[in-house]
């Protein structure tokens, strides 16, 4: 059966259907309304200084301010504008037909002419927020036209208007918004001027509110970078982050093409605290703030920068997804990664001395982006630093070179050692600088992760903390030490400090080590320690439950107190293996409760 | 002069203005449109069940289940149901009348038979989100009205649709997507699942894809709490959290009145990792799953819960000011911190040892509770236990009793002492229990918190580390110790350790104490450490930046070492002093670096 045609016909939608839907889902918050208003009163304001700009209108600019006036009295919110107004036919044009873009129409007419610089509005529904907070909405207003008549327009929320004749001696719109009773928490200056900084505060036209300016219209990202000095991007992070110390150094934004792009980066002074420095980078688009969760358009490591960004392109009301879906969005977020790159890399080059100096506050960053992001690696590897013990600084280049020589082990792997504490390791980093081997400082929340980024991208490069193993064994040599006990000797040491132990997860050794060793150390091999460490930091049990961390019990035969035991009966045995063992476990900072309580005051007594 | 009308109309709004606002910002994510149309045909499936259920329809029901087809070839995404079905005139009131809502028409005329129940639907937008993904969608539909025309109704995105005659022989709606290129995302299997997974897994209906059932159409929280028994909520636990432990127990939210509330909330195993827990309350509206983020719904300290909340009062798209800002959200929020006291109340009064068992578990719950609500606090107060370093609970009324005798100090005060760790202040346990003080264990993250809280409640209460001071002055007594130093050796053993400590931030002081005491106690003044405690755990520097932590070192004068110091010559002096001194570093776990590496070093040395 082939299908016949009943009908055709066009959709429709009736308005009031649509007046639930704004008041109840549209705006994720219900301040929105101000912004909406303020911003329609900032385009008006635009058009009329383009329309003089384009000839069309030849009378007086004035002083071109918005204002918002609250009444608690009345209970209304005004917001005044003095551009291009409205006559009566324009009202039945932009208002009574909801969703009808007035401002894609001016730019469409202008568009020759550019006329799409600055005017922010485009869905044609920011005006019906209002009804999100009010019941009865009134415009007054008077268009730039000459010979214009003002108007008034009332609506109370209904779906009906009228339109009568008003009073107004001075161009421009005033809409005035009668607050419902369950939103008169809007009836409140500071809640009012907590919207307006919050949405406002770089708005292109000054914005008045009890007889302050409370906007910022020339900041720094619409300015051109050759006009600027330090103090100017100095002043406006002031501005933004008013008790933060002063950023190490910044990169300003530019792009026209494939996408239209401003702003002003910064890097502060990150120090370890992680979580606390995100959401500082403010997304806005043509000068209105839009949200501080930058999330899909940063790139994640980049989200522990500050600054700004601006782009006409990301609609104020856009949705999650399509940020998520959009080309150009992707496209932003690699255009900054390279820009970040390549600013780290000219400072390094430059200024080797002054990167040195930041690096202890860039640093945590820098290993984000290498951990995260490929692509920067592979700009970063050159500008990374690693700093050792002495406080000394290597790129990975120069440290392969610095430690090929004394620590290539016997299979030719190259093997780099670090501490995570040089306090608390203090005794394994002074063994290991005795064998002329360097120590790496990787001390920060995000190095075990970075650590397993250099094993991956370096060749033949293994990285172990300095506690790994016991200093002999951690670079293999061919020579090996002999020990002075015999293999029986060997045996009775072990089982008599098997005894002392006693505890799940460690595992005891007798083995040769220089006599000026400790008589006992206790060593975490590296795998499973860093398995354990990653546990930590991401917060997450593993499916084994805690694990307890593991480690190796390493006696050393070759310690005169190692001998001296030999010599000792039972009971002296058992005393002495327990002292030397105490003192391993304090080492390691492991000596605690009780077994440090009697330690303290077995030393005591012995004074 | 009197204001003239001009004019009086009706608003309009154009169809093809609505249509790039619902593409670009009505709906978060893109995904939704699933959510939506299944939720459409799983209200045309309960209509029909309620109308026969009036007798209006007389047919055979059937399997009422919903199925979702994809064919990725053709680039379609098929739903279907076996409801009620269109005439072609249905169609043209329910579907080409954007944003009105046949849901809401249908329950209004069912309203005096209880017609709302379960019907999902509200603004008249879901259809709509089709177009979120889709170029073009079919709609082909049978009625259930006997005799009924199928037909099919196609519309491309433009405002034009055709509605067409259509064969179809089964009662019900197919919902033929085409989706557009932009969004083929959407045609793979897993990811449909996904979604489907996400908001319909307690759907009411059954809701087929790939031939399986995906949902569990009669959850526990709809069923009547008298027909369950405890193997039901566990099983239906394990269906929500898969890999989790048991939960400790459960509560079956219930109320009609002043809202529609249902839901079944868990207390699980909680650890100490605070942050990992949240977000595991599942909010759902009708059994359409809404968000996890139940911020304004639960009160913070309840997030820390498990569980599902459902309440046909909280529209599926509803914007987070509205919730905000709704009566009955704030009314849902006080009645389940209500109902979750009274359970905790009841446990506590049912069964002492058993609530005693759990309360490692929940104890983070019930203090962040105390803590953050006054309403809580005033039922918490009576079952909040605290525990001993034995191991003993108490409530606070009962730990009034039990320590009154022995910890009020001279004023009057009762004085509680804490550990946060008894590992590591061991030695100052083992000295308050000598003197017959109680210890609270005090060691979880909400703790310095949780001291500060019980502080302000309790009257007449301090609450002090027990390594705040030396054990004599913890407590203040009338007796007072003699001192055998004269107050010129005092004055010398003084300057002795001063030279010996020399740290920014140390006092050092000379006063008797018990000979059984060490010869050198370090302690941490209550105030400044607490301080410095929430500094640390609430992640911010404080605007001093950070804050070295401030201790005192008592020199105890009736210690026998530091009577033999006065025999000594000056070098022996300051060694046995330094020695003494690293002795109470040790015992408060300060003895780090290089300072230990050679305290280790002398002692191997003396053995």
């Amino acid at each position: 059966m082939e299908s016949v045609v009943q009908e055709k016909g066009n959709l429709s939608i009736h308005t009031e259907n649509i007046f639930p839907i704004i008041k109840k889902f549209l705006y994720s918050d219900h301040e929105i309304f101000l912004r909406e208003l303020v911003s329609n009163a900032v385009d008006a304001t635009q058009k009329l200084k383009q329309l003089a700009s384009y000839g069309e209108f030849g009378g007086e600019l004035g002083e071109l301010k918005v204002s918002v006036k609250l009444d608690e009295t009345a209970k209304t919110i005004t917001v005044s504008d003095r551009g291009i107004g409205m006559t009566a036919d324009e009202i039945k044009k932009y208002i009574n037909q909801i969703a009808f873009s007035g401002a894609e129409e001016f730019v469409e007419k202008y568009k020759d002419k550019g006329g799409d610089k600055g005017i922010i509005g485009h869905f044609g529904l920011g005006f019906y927020s209002a009804y999100m907070v009010a019941e009865k909405v009134e415009i007054v207003t008077r268009s730039y036209q000459e010979g214009a008549e003002p108007v008034r327009w009332i609506c109370d929320g209904s779906t009906e208007f009228e339109i009568t004749t008003a009073e107004k001696a001075e161009r421009g719109s005033d809409i005035i918004l009668h607050i419902a009773p369950d939103s008169e928490e809007f009836l409140s200056a500071s809640r009012l001027r907590g919207i307006l900084e919050k949405y406002g505060k770089f708005l292109p036209v000054e914005i008045e509110f009890e007889d302050k300016i409370i906007n910022n219209p020339n900041p720094i990202w619409t300015k051109n970078p050759a006009d600027l000095k330090d103090e100017d991007y100095l002043a406006f992070y002031k501005e933004l982050h008013p008790f933060s110390e002063d950023p190490l150094f910044w990169i300003h934004l530019n792009v026209d093409y494939p996408f239209n792009l401003t702003g002003v980066l910064y890097f502060p002074k990150l120090k370890n605290d992680f979580q606390v420095q995100r959401e500082k980078i403010q997304l806005y688009s043509r000068q209105v703030f839009i949200t501080d969760e930058v999330k899909d358009i940063v790139p994640d490591f980049l989200q522990l920068l500050h600054g700004v960004i601006d782009s006409p392109d990301i609609p104020l009301n856009v949705s999650r997804s399509y940020l998520q879906a959009d080309g150009n969005v992707k496209k932003i977020n690699g255009y900054i990664t390279r820009k970040v790159a390549d600013k780290l890399s000219e400072i390094f080059r430059n200024d080797r001395e002054g990167f040195e100096k930041k690096f202890d506050d860039i640093g945590l960053f820098v290993k984000y982006g290498i951990i995260s992001e490929d692509k920067f690696y592979d700009k970063a590897k050159d500008f990374c630093l690693l700093k050792n013990t002495e406080g000394k600084y290597f790129t990975f280049e120069e440290y392969r070179e610095a430690t090929q020589a004394t620590q290539t082990d016997k299979d030719g792997n190259l093997v780099w050692l670090y501490t995570t504490d040089t306090q608390k390791q203090d005794g394994f980093v002074q063994s290991a600088r005795k064998r002329s081997y360097d120590i790496l400082v990787l001390d920060s929340v995000i190095d075990s992760h970075f650590i397993g980024t250099l094993e991956q991208k370096l060749e033949k490069t293994t990285v172990k903390r300095v506690d790994a193993d016991t200093v002999d064994k951690l670079i293999e040599k061919d020579v090996k030490l002999e020990s002075v006990l015999s293999k029986d000797d060997e045996e009775k040491v072990k089982k008599l400090f098997e005894a002392v132990v006693a505890g799940a997860g460690t595992s005891v050794v007798v083995e040769p080590m220089p006599a000026d060793e400790l008589p006992v150390v206790i060593t975490f091999p590296e795998f499973m320690r860093r398995m354990t460490d990653m546990q930590a930091t991401s917060g997450q049990r593993s499916m084994f439950g805690n694990m307890p961390l593991m480690y190796t019990v390493s006696v050393n035969a070759n310690h005169p107190l190692t001998s001296k035991l030999a010599s000792l009966d039972d009971d002296a045995q058992k005393a002495l293996a327990k002292q030397i063992y105490d003192l391993a476990l304090l080492s390691q900072g492991m000596l605690n409760g009780q077994d440090l309580t009697q330690f303290i005051q077995r030393t005591v007594e012995v004074l």
